[in-house]
Order: structure tokens, then C-alpha cells, then sequence
């Protein structure tokens, strides 16, 4: 017999424990907590996530999760188009944002490039960018990505594309007060600003 | 503008994080891990809970969540029916099948008496846990609730009940003492003192 008294119960906790970082037991907790809210509030939480799913658009420009076609960051005219600032996922634009401390727009790769977990340039926003900025006047290229491996492997990947391309753009890379092997979501504001502005040039 | 640079997904995270225990941070990660899985994996997540909600049956004799009007526990005739153990959920029912200990029965009471919380004992299943004692023939009451103040005050109220109806059974409790494999100077006093009162006989 299954440890769980019911299969629904069970397939309820087996898709809760998929989540990252979440145990078969703490799984149980959440069902059963779940279990105890009204038929709509269940509804609205599961109807939620397949919404989001369905209905979810990436922004045409900088590739940001949006409600709208153009994200309104992208939209806004108060912000400095001029000027890009390349990250790998939306908690980092989120981040970026809180610091107070930026007024460009973004571009967010969805990933950076790990041939450990096979994903290579063509599978995250790179091409998008390198066309971005060879059809924009853009005057500079803020790489924001992780300071690992793969961050360091994407950061050179964008500025070859961008030399082979023969762009004439400043191209510069956060400062490196963030610790080496951290990822930006975990950074604190006040690094995280001055990282941004005391940004290096990006040498090769 | 918000945080978030979509409602979506902010409603998603408002929705993740609703369940105890899930900060905003992680639910904005558990949510953009959501949106990284298949249409069909986002689907067969959400589908899992509204299902259990719409579909589950609770046990009519020991209101155990089911899949069947009566738990496969119930229907075993390998059980010792005549052995009830009260509970106060689900996860204790696995909690004590695990302990492969014990043959009885079991009732779900669904939560305990609690003043503070406006639990009262006709939200729990204390009706027809004294309903069933009536009617069918049993020799022992195991109360196996949590031992905190609603625990006990629930325990003594369900012994009243039994003793009111005038039903002659033998009411137990199980054994509080100091957990195996704890050091006594770390055990609270309240335990320590009662394991003293309490103490067995020591068998060799």
C-alpha cells in the first residue's frame, strides 16, 4: 500500500515536491493546507500558473516577461535607450531595478551559456541582441550576468559577436564587487548599485 | 509601477506565496521555474490540486482522506477494529502507519478544540467519533493528539463525552516522557517533571 491514504493526494504532493527546494513532507503540508481553502481559493491559486503560462508575452525588445507586446520599461521615454544592460533573467532586472541606481533599458537572455547543461548561444536571446545593436544607435553595452563560468564564458561570447560584427559600442561589465560565484538575485542593493555604476570597460 | 513587470506574474507570486512558509523571493523563483516547464507539466501541476480539491473523499468511518467512500484501513479485515486511535490529521495517521506499531483503527478528528482560533468541538469530528463508539463494539480509545493545551483540552473533552454517554471503554493516552535519543538537560521541564510521575516499571 502507498504511504499516502489517497492517489489523489499523492499526485498532489508529487507535483508540489517538483518545485525546487521543496520536500516530499513539506510537500504534504502545503497540499493539506491548500486542501483546507475554499473550492475558489484553490481555483484561483492553480488557475494562476496555467494563466500565467497561456497568456504570459515576452517583450519584443528586450525579451522581459510583460504583460504588453513592449514592455513598459521599453515603452517608457524617460529611460535611456541608448544604453543596454544585458542580464540573464527577470529577477535581475528586478533587482537592478530596486537599486534606484539605473535609467537604461535591458536585454534578458534567458540563460547564459553552460555547455555543462547544453545550452548554447542559440538557445538564449543573443542573436536578438547583437541585431539590436547593430540596427539601434546604441552608445553602450552593460554586461550584468553572473559572475561564474558561464557568465564569464556569455560575457566574451557578446563581445566577439559584437567586435566580429564590427559595432562600434562602449562595452562595459558591472563592477566586480559582486563576489565572485554569487547570482545577482542574492546580492544586496547597495553592491548591486555600485556595481553598476562603478562599471568596468569590457577589454576581452 | 510595480515590482513585478507583469500582473500575471505577480499574481502568480501572490498566489505561491500565500501558502505558509513561502516567502515573495521564493515564490517568484518556484513561479519562474514553473514558467521554464511545458505547457502539459504547468497544466498536470495546477490540474493536481483543483482535482484533489473537486475529488476527494474523506473516509466515512474514520474521515480520513480517501479515494474511496471507505479507507483502505478500515476496509482491511487485517486491522483490530475494535481499536480506535484519535488523531488530529492526516499526516499523523502516515506518521504513525510509518511507526508499523499499530493494528487498530483510526479517527480523523480534523484539527483540535481551540478558543483562541474559534475551533469549537462541533468543527471537529467528535460527534461521530462518539457516534461510533456507541454503536459499534469497541474495547479501546487510543487519544493520540498533539500535547499542547487545545491537544489536551480535546483529549478531556472527548473523555467526557465518552463518560457522559455512559459507554464503557477503556480510554488511553500515548506515553509522554523524554524522546528517545534526547539528553535530559535539554528536555523542558513540564516533560521531565511528568516522566518522573509517570515513570514504568523498568523490566530489565
Amino acid at each position: 500500500m502507498s504511504e499516502y491514504p489517497s492517489i489523489l493526494l499523492e499526485q498532489a504532493v508529487n507535483q508540489m515536491s517538483s518545485l525546487p527546494g521543496v520536500g516530499r513532507r513539506t510537500a504534504l503540508r502545503l497540499v493539506l493546507h491548500l486542501l483546507r481553502q475554499s473550492d475558489e481559493q484553490v481555483e484561483a491559486f492553480a488557475g494562476a500558473f496555467t494563466r500565467l503560462k497561456k497568456e504570459v508575452v515576452y517583450c519584443r525588445e528586450c525579451h522581459n516577461i510583460s504583460d504588453t507586446e513592449i514592455c513598459p520599461i521599453c515603452a517608457s521615454t524617460r529611460r535611456d535607450h541608448a544604453t543596454i544592460c544585458v542580464v540573464e533573467n527577470v529577477q535581475d532586472v528586478m533587482s537592478i531595478e530596486n537599486t534606484g541606481q539605473y535609467t537604461g533599458v535591458y536585454h534578458v537572455l534567458g540563460g547564459v551559456i553552460s555547455p555543462m547543461e547544453g545550452i548554447g548561444p542559440k538557445d538564449i536571446e543573443i542573436d536578438s541582441l547583437i541585431e539590436r545593436i547593430a540596427k539601434e544607435n546604441i552608445d553602450e553595452i552593460i554586461l550584468a550576468l553572473p559572475t561564474t563560468m558561464e557568465g564569464d564564458t556569455t560575457n566574451f561570447y557578446i563581445y566577439r559577436r559584437i567586435q566580429n560584427a564590427g559595432i562600434d559600442v562602449k562595452i562595459s561589465q558591472i563592477a566586480r564587487g559582486v563576489a565572485v560565484g554569487n547570482q545577482l538575485e542574492y546580492t544586496d542593493e547597495i553592491t548591486l548599485g555600485r556595481s553598476i555604476v562603478n562599471r568596468t570597460e569590457f577589454k576581452g
